[in-house]
């Protein structure tokens, strides 16, 4: 399996790429719409064919390149059926996605938003923003649900091996990755934390909405696509 | 072995971590001096003791955290016999660190800087700004030379087997890693051109100097724990 991680610097964004050496098809993860054309770049240099992009919810940070990516090679595009409907698979708890010879398991992970996915691919988890480096994501809007993100997390995420490399949506702080083992040591808000200590200590946080959220949220309903809703007309 | 990228988003500068998972002793090529608490927590949190620091160059860039690692626990700081003076061992062409059951290789490769060197260490190739993704370190102070580095690159790291993953010091786009194969196929400054294009191209670049330039140097020099030139006084 060939994998690559990359990353928006403005929206502090990971995309990860995904490909099978043997058939060159490939799946990328959360694309960014400012990306695009890097990200098509390496697709060509490194002689693949985009099969699949995959979306582990609705962003509110920054817009999805994922419509755009259909547009120029015909990749389908997947999300969870609470997400997008401009998608063309809805994807649920337990679905797999073969691309050549991947497998890419899916996880309903639901609490940063209601639409939250995680996907588990060959021991590596893409935990998009439910569960980051030494952090969660926020559970303020979209249906957020502090509970909800603490179940999601230690009952599904953390019943996985120790050493499954965790791979988030964001970083703020220059990690790149983690493992299972990891965070369930040493990330602050989960370790020696009760469910009720994690749901007020969330509740209580007061910070300001994401910069693009008003934008963001309804061009990434329509996959990055809705020039009026991304520009912000 | 136990490998960890990190990412310094002011200076676009990439520190790595390797550690060997028998005696846990670690090493961290090119750290930051702004994110020395930060790499310190994950040595502590990943069970592991820093062993050595090593140093690609005299950055002109950032200011290195090696002289404060040094201070806070111990570990040998090492570079080339051309650049700082604060180290405890001189590198050269050909030299191994080892550490635990690590074992580092040194490579001349100047041109960057008169001091430029890289690392590889178990199929990872530790590049510095002598050859980052896609493009190359300029080549307009500290003793740069770009005859030097088109040999260095092409001399020695693209004789380097194709698979070779290659960990550059910085990215400004987005790129975490490359491989040398896909570099000696893909890379704009030095795919298809000859030693001469490569300088002429190098030479007709008219940048800035890099904003920290005046104080980096004299700081890094010092293994960054000169305060009165990192401050600037």
């Amino acid at each position: 399996m060939l994998f690559r991680q990359l990353f928006d610097g403005e929206s502090s964004t990971y995309t990860y790429l995904l490909a099978d050496t043997a058939t060159r098809q490939a799946v990328l993860i959360d694309p960014v719409l400012e990306q695009v054309e890097r990200d098509l770049q390496l697709i060509r240099e490194l002689g693949l064919t985009l099969a699949v992009v995959l979306e582990t919810h609705v962003h509110a940070d920054h817009v999805t390149g994922a419509g755009r990516l259909r547009e120029r090679t015909g990749a389908k595009v997947m999300a969870s059926s609470r997400g997008a409907p401009c998608v063309d698979r809805h994807l649920s708890d337990g679905d797999v996605v073969r691309v050549g010879e991947l497998e890419v398991r899916v996880l309903e992970t639901p609490g940063h938003t209601d639409d939250s996915l995680s996907f588990l691919c060959d021991g590596r988890l893409f935990s998009g923003d439910a569960l980051l480096i030494r952090s969660t994501g926020r559970t303020d809007f979209q249906n957020g649900d502090p509970g909800q993100l603490y179940d999601s997390i230690t009952r599904q995420l953390f019943t996985l091996p120790d050493a499954t490399e965790v791979y988030p949506g964001h970083d703020y702080t220059g990690h790149l990755q983690s493992t299972v083992g990891e965070e369930k040591h040493h990330n602050p808000r989960l370790a020696g934390r009760t469910r009720d200590d994690f749901i007020t200590f969330m509740l209580a946080r007061n910070i300001p909405p994401p910069r693009k959220l008003d934008i963001a949220v309804p061009a990434n309903r329509a996959c990055g696509l809705d020039a009026d809703a991304a520009s912000g007309h």
